[in-house]
């Protein structure tokens, strides 16, 4: 029997990618004093079928449960937080600078190893409509990427303003009726036909190629957000794109998406402004602005792992994760009990121990020791009420004994973390 | 709109009691020298409808997915594990040591509050037959619980051996096809009218309820696992149950459970050897004996809400996590654009800082830094090429050139963990 299609098993090696990915996204959004939530993986399709656009409801894991409810495993956490907001704005200072880790699921179909499940990083910031919000989250994307070890040579931010196009279709006289569709036309423009691309448009196609061609974009507001980058002194990770729009509809101000630099993946975040989402989902109870940004780990994994400086950097510190502190080494079972005793102690004073369950030859002992990463072997036999101290890494050796092993202990091995 | 009947959402407190109990667990288990792995929460129904018993299918959320396939979301970790191992058990040297964090899902019945999702700690040992592993794992259980404050007057780990059961059926000449059932009905007892239990078991009622009452099983494996146990100075956490037996179909060996000694909940954990199941799934293709637990966010949850010592250990635990290290008060928005760069360099060096996006009176500013927690409040204003520092708990200040600031920092505020 085997994982469903697009479905992943964690084995400890890509569990430790998986760990790992996930550290430096709290650490980094913390550093930027984001909170943590988490909202339900199952919600009612209502919640996405409303507000997120047709190609996400074709896209769903959606069934009928034993109660009958039409239910759905999310794709996205946009939709729930705005529930969530919508539900409890009143007890928070306003703005929140909320963060989560979680799983997502699309039924996509199945090409180029797309799967069906990926994690992700979304970071939000609920009720502030200043400029100084956009430009918070921009740079707390790029520093969740550097701490990666990416730099503005790996990675390019692709930043655009969906005002700019909507200024444009009004000059265009069309109807705001048409936006959404003509916003997802310009979405997939390059990654369809052009043909196909000029029908939709319509007698808007040449203007709107010209100004993709022109880059465009060059709006008070945008360069406003550059500037406040380039202060923090992360101007170089920016480009201004107006082919950017974003997918789903709700969207309203400025948004971005974030590339390799090298062009040769999908895009490893996104995200914006949607300022009437928590109106729309709340039935205009509440009304606050909002934005925010998604990565995933999926496309993060594979840059990372492209990268070899940040490869070698997350190698590093995975190895590092990996170890125990301590492998007891049982050279005569009729010191196990002894051993076991001393085993209980050092754990709760939160040194990682491992022994053979049963009875072992030494030397297989100490080959453990090694494989596991121990620092130090201790090891019990005929020393014995001396225990012997092994160091891992220099191979020197020093009995001490039993009732004082800690206190030698203490000085030799700090805790891992 | 509302979450569905039996998922929570995780505001930024529920999150934190979250969290800190995954960390927890976390700890421990690689206290242990164990490691992590996941697996998906999406699997092939027939994963489970083979192996798990009747009950859990009725449970099960499942559906068929857009490809057709019989799909279902994980009510339990232990069939994955097993199709992992199977798979996978020629990459690792055994016994293998795994733990796992995820989430899993029963459509019970709405009643007293029961949740349709919870979090699961899965702690197993694959490869090891000896009682060795059975001890290891039990202790590594109540070192879990005794990681949240919980002592051996809060919980008691209740043991049984299925054996005990399919040695006494073997007496009673039940033919073997008819083990399963009775177990069931054991599990049972006292859970269900007395008369429909005697109904169900027949001739071997009157038996059985004799052996429920005088305790029983005194037997050599059950003496040796609390002599082990005693020998770590865990044998208070302990006691002989045999009415434990587990209602999952696969166990074979020693099975135990979980309680408050007061009674009030059902069971924190459980688990037992399932020496079989690996061979089932891989249709007999790998063949490893196996034992683990699994031990739930809800019910552990409300324990350590009603334990005044183990409350309050997690209170100072998530409150002092929730802390970010440097509030920056904006005193003169002339200095904006330079607090800004600050703000980015001590990001970077890993501090925890916020400031107001906005314009702010300062007094407001001084309240944010208070309610959350800085440590020290760095203030830009007149003061400017010099930097104030307020410590926040002494309200103690000085004046830092802002050149200088970083090494002034280091030395008053230690790094958030």
């Amino acid at each position: 029997m085997q994982t469903l299609p697009g479905f992943r098993d964690f084995l400890p090696e890509q569990c430790a990618v998986r760990n790992h990915i996930f550290a430096c996204w709290r650490e980094v959004a913390r550093r930027y004093g984001f909170v943590e939530w988490e909202g339900p993986v199952l919600e009612p399709t209502d919640l996405y079928k409303k507000k997120s656009g047709a190609e996400i409801v074709e896209q769903l894991f959606h069934f009928k449960d034993k109660g009958d409810r039409e239910v759905a495993l999310r794709p996205e956490l946009t939709p729930t937080l705005a529930r969530v907001v919508a539900a409890h704005e009143r007890e928070f200072k306003k703005p929140l600078k909320w963060f989560s880790i979680g799983q997502f699921f699309r039924y996509e179909k199945q090409q180029r190893g797309r799967l069906r499940e990926h994690f992700q990083l979304n970071c939000d910031i609920i009720g502030e409509a200043d400029l100084a919000a956009d430009i918070e989250l921009v740079a707390l994307c790029i520093d969740v990427l550097r701490a990666f070890g990416l730099s503005e040579k790996d990675v390019v931010v692709r930043i655009s303003d969906r005002e700019f196009w909507t200024d444009f279709f009004r000059e265009q006289n069309m109807p705001a009726d048409r936006w959404d569709e003509l916003l997802q036309v310009i979405d997939k423009f390059g990654r369809e036909p052009r043909e196909r691309t000029v029908e939709k448009l319509g007698k808007l196609a040449d203007p709107v190629f010209a100004t993709l061609k022109g880059g465009g974009g060059n709006s008070d507001k945008l360069n406003r957000l550059i500037a406040g980058l380039r202060e923090r002194g992360l101007a170089d990770f920016i480009e201004i794109d107006v082919g950017i729009v974003r997918g789903l509809a709700y969207y309203t101000g400025i948004v971005f998406e974030v590339f390799d630099r090298a062009g040769k993946f999908r895009a490893i975040a996104g995200g914006g402004r949607y300022d009437n989402l928590i109106g729309l989902l709340s039935d205009g109870a509440v009304s606050l602005p909002a934005l925010g940004f998604a990565m995933g780990d999926v496309v993060l994994g594979e840059l990372i792992n492209e990268t070899p400086h940040a490869r070698e950097a997350m190698e590093k510190a995975i190895a590092s994760n990996r170890k125990i502190d301590i492998y007891i080494v049982i050279a005569k079972e009729e010191r196990r009990a002894d051993a076991l005793a001393q085993i209980q102690q050092l754990r709760e004073r939160g040194y990682r121990v491992d022994y053979p369950l049963t009875p072992t030859k030494v030397a297989r002992q100490f080959q453990a020791a090694e494989e596991l990463g121990a620092r130090v072997a201790l090891l019990y036999g005929d020393e014995w009420p001396q225990v012997k101290i092994k160091n891992m890494a220099t191979a020197e050796q020093e009995l001490a004994p039993q009732d004082r092993l800690l206190a030698h202990l203490q000085a030799q091995v700090s805790l891992s973390s």
